[in-house]
């Protein structure tokens, strides 16, 4: 209570978190005439004949618009573009902070997939990427799926950014209890915009490369349980997802999944794991319990349960599954090489780095803490240098 | 050559002229959670259940956009989107500097009416005010028109900036010639943006209001001459100016329009304007050549051939119409009172205030100059009054 008064205070006090600065200060008639008319004309000229110059002479080159329809926000839901601000503000001083990069949020009126595409296929030019947030499943994936066309990268960091931190938790993971990484057999359960793209992620879908990983023994479950051949209920996103997961076919409820699984990853609800079901998993079972604020199990209970380790989306418990050891570096990179994607070669670079941040892994640091000092100019080398010698 | 070269090494070495910056130094955990994921959910909630309250928890109090779509730039005409950003980002330096707004440009890929409109309705959220930038007429006038009902200002800042400070510098010429302000007969030469705006202004049209000294000798001419009933090649927006101009209904070409006019208002191109032009005119004409870079006639010229007071666009004559007269204050003065519209009055009253700001006009001070100190804030002082006292 006395925190939420604290952040309102804040809120209050500052009105706003973010601002504008002028990087070069006008003080003289000659000031204004370099910086506006007439002395403007040159780099404006100089970019209609080059357009690629809009990255030398601009902000574009620095810039990533923080798009959101306010329709899955945080744990609160859909509360519309207004009210998902306040996130979309704090995203941009993380993008500020971690990785110098400048982020401005476009909260949008419309929950309309096309309008959106749309709008932000227009809004594009000023800026060299997109991060798409907290926009709702499965609307999510077709926004994203049809802007990544336009030139900059554009990236879901609720899809990604969890994917890619899920992965390189579990990368230490499998080195702590010593089973190897492709072959642990996992059930996700949630299959929104998280968990769809942590079963992408984990099976290398859209991706070939020497250094994947594939995990190819995958269940996904939703409220109605495992994603099979023989449900009717199935929405295309979902449909896909038996292309690459379930290869035995296997139909039941997430009890008949976690049977001998060896991980659990939840992003799913608060509260519905328990020590019966832990029980039915394999020996030494991993569990990410991802729902905010409160986890699928209590950690400390999942542990006296036999979990062999936790991970949470929290950062009162260890082992934090938190994006802001990603999204700054991955589009610090991808600004760098003027990518016109984030690739799945890029995403899974950048978990493989995160993973590596940690020397020496143990059940209460299979992930770096988002404090630690050069995280993302780790990250940001990893991806550069594999885009050198891979390019 | 050398002072484009200035600003060519100028914008190469910025990379971007304007940059975010964080209110809050965010360094520990605690400042993670206060100004993102928890504690942001709390001013996300109150926004969520009082829509208002986005003024006081985010940065649309202060915050306005610069939408372009690049198809009128300076008078570099239709050079697209990306060119247009080093114009928007040094409007955005403006903004800053005189009224300490934080402006973001938004160019857009897209030159459709209807997409843009739908565009900045979908983008508005976030923003506290629009100003429409460099967008071709006629498109300017029905975009800014259907844009009105938004709840936020929306003002063609080279429509209506042009427009006040032309109005401002009118009525202190209008004191130096001796000639009472509403019996000027006045020609406008140019029927685009700026054109249509200044005989809106000057006619006061959509307003209702005591303090206004309607114009209502104006013609304007566009290249075919005068608008004028007989004409049948008028668009819609020529075609409404035959509401309130020509009262006598004369046709002609633009020496025709001179014969006997006090003023003349160029909005057009350069070097138009002759000695024999100047002899059809009345006594002590007042010339506002606004033409960029080359006025419609050379102002030390118009002077030896009679003209008793000349204004242009340029910094390097007496009496620049210069927008940044206007721009900053009003956007000001509309987000402190959160105006849902920027008012023909409100449009008035700053006229009459830069007006004011000079004491004693004489043939070369009839316009203040932008880079005198206080300006902006006697401006919106002005307007801040107005609205007290009349809503």
């Amino acid at each position: 209570m006395d925190f939420n008064h604290e952040s309102m205070q804040l809120h209050k006090q500052l009105k706003g978190k973010i601002e504008l600065r002028n990087k070069f200060e006008v003080n003289t008639q000659n000031d204004l005439s370099l910086v506006y008319s007439p002395g403007v004309a040159g780099p404006c000229l100089a970019i209609s004949e080059s357009p690629d110059k809009v990255y030398d002479l601009t902000i574009k080159s620095n810039t990533v618009a923080i798009v959101s329809d306010g329709s899955a926000v945080l744990g609160l839901g859909n509360i519309g573009a207004k009210a998902a601000i306040p996130v979309m503000e704090g995203k941009a001083m993380l993008f500020k902070k971690f990785a110098n990069i400048d982020a401005f949020p476009i909260c949008l009126e419309t929950q309309d997939t096309e309008e959106i595409i749309q709008t932000v296929k227009n809004i594009a030019p000023v800026f060299g990427g997109i991060n798409l947030e907290d926009i709702s499943a499965p609307r999510c994936f077709e926004i994203e799926d049809r802007l990544q066309d336009i030139g900059i990268p554009v990236f879901h960091d609720d899809q990604h950014g969890t994917a890619i931190v899920t992965l390189a938790g579990l990368i230490n993971a499998s080195k702590v209890v010593n089973k190897p990484l492709n072959q642990l057999k996992v059930v996700i359960n949630g299959a929104g915009a998280a968990g769809i793209a942590i079963a992408k992620l984990l099976r290398c879908i859209n991706q070939n490369s020497d250094m994947c990983q594939a995990i190819d023994q995958i269940l996904v479950c939703d409220s109605k349980g495992i994603i099979s051949p023989d449900r009717s209920d199935l929405n295309d996103v979902k449909k896909d997802l038996l292309g690459y997961t379930n290869k035995h076919g296997i139909s039941g409820n997430l009890n008949q999944a976690l049977k001998d699984a060896d991980v659990f990853i939840g992003v799913s609800k608060g509260n519905l794991l328990g020590k019966n079901e832990l029980a039915l998993m394999a020996d030494s079972p991993i569990i990410f319990a991802l729902a905010n604020p409160e986890p699928e199990i209590d950690p400390i209970l999942a542990k006296q349960w036999g979990a062999a380790v936790v991970a949470t989306g929290r950062s009162d418990f260890p082992n934090q599954v938190n994006n802001v050891l990603v999204f700054p570096a991955i589009f610090r990179a991808a600004l760098e090489v003027r990518a016109p994607v984030i690739s799945s070669r890029m995403k899974l670079v950048a978990a493989n780095a995160i993973a590596n941040l940690v020397d020496h892994p143990t059940a209460d640091t299979i992930i770096p803490s988002a404090l630690e000092a050069h995280f993302v100019a780790d990250i940001v080398k990893a991806i550069l240098q594999d885009e050198k010698e891979n390019t």
